[in-house]
């Protein structure tokens, strides 16, 4: 039997009969003649025939198998085609019209419409090729870890009680107890690097009931998560992420690069990142764009200015910022005893978006009991993690990037959902 | 500042005045003098000290950083000691007795005690070594598929409907919405298979509600998934699973040395694993052990029996049993129209224990509503899902490993939660 050949691979097989599968992505008649293009995962390839009966039963995104001469032919696009020999169809078509045109420079269809049909919307490879960089961002994420001594883990995102407080907790019905699904694997990532795996990561589902749409949430979205035990301190963990983007980068412009050409993204290296203090972003951002921000933080226009002010002084697209107040971060964060009410934490931005919080984390079991009580947290209601303390947790932290904001961000997306394949969100549970 | 080093990395220091960090694992004094193990990642080392002070403080479990001369000592461990110089606590106990001892040859706490304190059984590096190969596993797969060229994917957990009938399905509160947590992602690897990207895998959790409590069930457990486009049938699938299972045993052999050593296990590489039609299988066991099985499946004593028959037969520790009868696969599974009322499916069976079910998928949009009906299905119910096979759906199929599953029997483990960090099941959320 004939093996198939990919569209990518063809070039090699000229002059020879070849065996083709794919979907029918344009059909052009002139007179007698059509010309078809047949797309498979790895490229277009046009295909001729004369053939009446063919040409009748052919449909736009049909699936097919087809095997031919392959030549070349100045005219067709790649500069080849396969004239066809036999035909058969593969996958039917049952529609009167296609949801909307995938075969055109743009797709008309609003971006609601494009996630109703993602099997439709996907089919574009400018579509596809968003998903091969974030394969690649996973991988790069792994590899790195991996070959850092890093173990991976997996933990429960059914929990008995929520890490970061109750609002935006979606619950679940665990046979008799009420539950809720993991905002974050926080609790059990500090658990894993105290049970002597030191330093741990982990690719999983986060979920969030933010009770808003915007642009830049999703309610379920991919973490990767980093925790590191023995640190020093949080700058640790900002050295770690700087080397783990240097990496990401270099692997992006070396695997993605037909993907990154397809979208027109041109990825410089990175150069080191700047680290700045909130307080002091916030006077930065007050002196040169007479923007005031809430107190301990940045809001949505405060990210984009000081990721203005960073990329003109630095030409950065990343800036860490650091020392945010203890009011301002969850309960288990590292005071930072050199500055007042301040903890050892950072974000990290990303061309004005914030794509990462991470910081150290609190180790000392007393300290975490008084702490709790800072935030009228009763301890009692932490007992399973407090435990965890109690046996000499050495001092560690770590951060978590949210996969599909840092796609976005790669790839100058719009909206985080066209960086999700299935998005979920406060209107859409479908498909 | 001086770097850390690990145990693991130490040989080449000898003579030389090194830091380690880690646990305190044991405690020995012998009048004047101490010898302590410490405790890391990457292994065990002894310290060696007369300071009273320093011994006074020490606990078993507390996390420290020591320095001092690394020299040899045939009567240590592993040849090698450090006398104490300066000595840090970096992580407090707060304990009057330790939930149980993890330094003696057997752990004498029962399994439930040690999954509620898995911060401290998961220290001993046995326990951790379970992970390491779990790590290895995950790898494995990854590699193998993305060097394949299928694309990794991400698909919803929380989903408007179940995908295999409603018993085993767990509810979420999704905003004002009624919704279920995946029990796999089937419909949605399907589905990507049809947009495009033709060939996909994924690692991701999946939910069973199921009411029972079994060495061999979770209620959450890791699934590594597999769908793949353009297959001439199930036995492409196969062949595929068998492929990567030849890969992971390499892998294993190669990577995971030390742990397997660790936990005494001797992985011999694979040989071609036979396949069995189902009814087949059945007769063999009737024959040779007089065990009747039920219609269309092997229960839990026959899957044990026909892997004991095979493994005899033929030396190998897996089966392949084929063509499972219609109505005990889910409706979206491909007729075998040579075999009456039989299925283009699989399990996979090692060392007695199912760990895959795979098969070709029904791809066409008529052939499926057709099927759905004869299950007394509502293809009304599964728009969402259908609407995906209306243009051009190609012949495809899959199959999903449970990771746990997997570890266990590669381990030879007896209770598929120690391959589980942090298991959830009928009587456990916690912690």
């Amino acid at each position: 039997m004939m093996k198939r050949v990919f569209v990518s691979g063809l070039e090699k097989f000229i002059g020879e009969k070849v065996k083709v599968k794919g979907w029918i992505h344009k059909i052009n008649k002139f007179g007698q003649v059509c010309f078809i293009h047949l797309r498979d995962k790895t490229g277009i390839l046009q295909l001729v025939t004369d053939d009446e009966d063919i040409i009748n039963e052919m449909k736009l995104e049909m699936s097919i198998e087809v095997t031919g001469e392959l030549i070349e032919n100045a005219k067709a696009p790649t500069g080849i085609e396969v004239k066809i020999e036999t035909f058969k169809i593969l996958g039917k078509t049952y529609y009167d019209l296609l949801p909307f045109s995938i075969n055109q420079r743009e797709v008309k269809a609003s971006l609601e419409k494009q996630l109703d049909f993602p099997f439709m919307t996907l089919r574009r490879p400018k579509k596809r090729a968003i998903f091969e960089v974030q394969g690649i961002i996973c991988n790069a994420f792994r590899d790195f870890f991996n070959q850092k001594g890093f173990a991976e883990i997996h933990t429960p995102k059914i929990l008995a009680s929520g890490t970061e407080g109750g609002s935006e907790l979606f619950t679940v019905n665990y046979f008799d107890q009420r539950a809720f699904l993991a905002q974050s694997p926080q609790f059990y990532k500090q658990m894993m690097v105290g049970a002597g795996f030191e330093a741990v990561y982990e690719v999983g589902h986060a979920y969030r009931a933010e009770l808003h749409n915007t642009w830049r949430h999703l309610n379920e979205y991919v973490s990767l998560d980093v925790e590191m035990g023995f640190i020093n301190d949080e700058y640790d963990l900002m050295a770690l992420e700087e080397d783990f983007l240097k990496f990401l980068f270099d692997q992006l412009n070396k695997k993605a690069v037909d993907a990154l050409n397809l979208l027109s993204i041109d990825l410089k290296p990175l150069v080191e990142i700047p680290r700045i203090k909130l307080t002091e972003a916030q006077e930065l951002i007050l002196k040169a764009y007479n923007k005031k921000s809430p107190y301990g933080g940045l809001d949505g226009e405060g990210e984009k200015l000081i990721c203005d002010y960073v990329k003109e002084k630095y030409d950065s697209d990343f800036v860490f910022i650091t020392k945010y107040p203890k009011s301002k971060r969850p309960m288990y964060t590292m005071p930072d005893d050199s500055l007042d009410e301040m903890t050892k934490s950072f974000d990290l931005l990303y061309k004005g978006l914030e794509i990462t919080t991470g910081g150290q984390r609190i180790h000392d079991y007393h300290e975490l009991i008084e702490n709790m009580k800072t935030f009228d947290i009763d301890p009692k209601d932490f007992d399973f993690y407090l435990e965890a303390f109690k046996y000499g947790m050495p001092p560690h932290g770590g951060f978590a990037i949210g996969l599909e904001r840092m796609t976005m961000q790669v790839l100058d997306l719009e909206n985080i959902r066209e960086a999700c394949l299935l998005p979920r969100d406060m209107n859409r549970l479908m498909p």
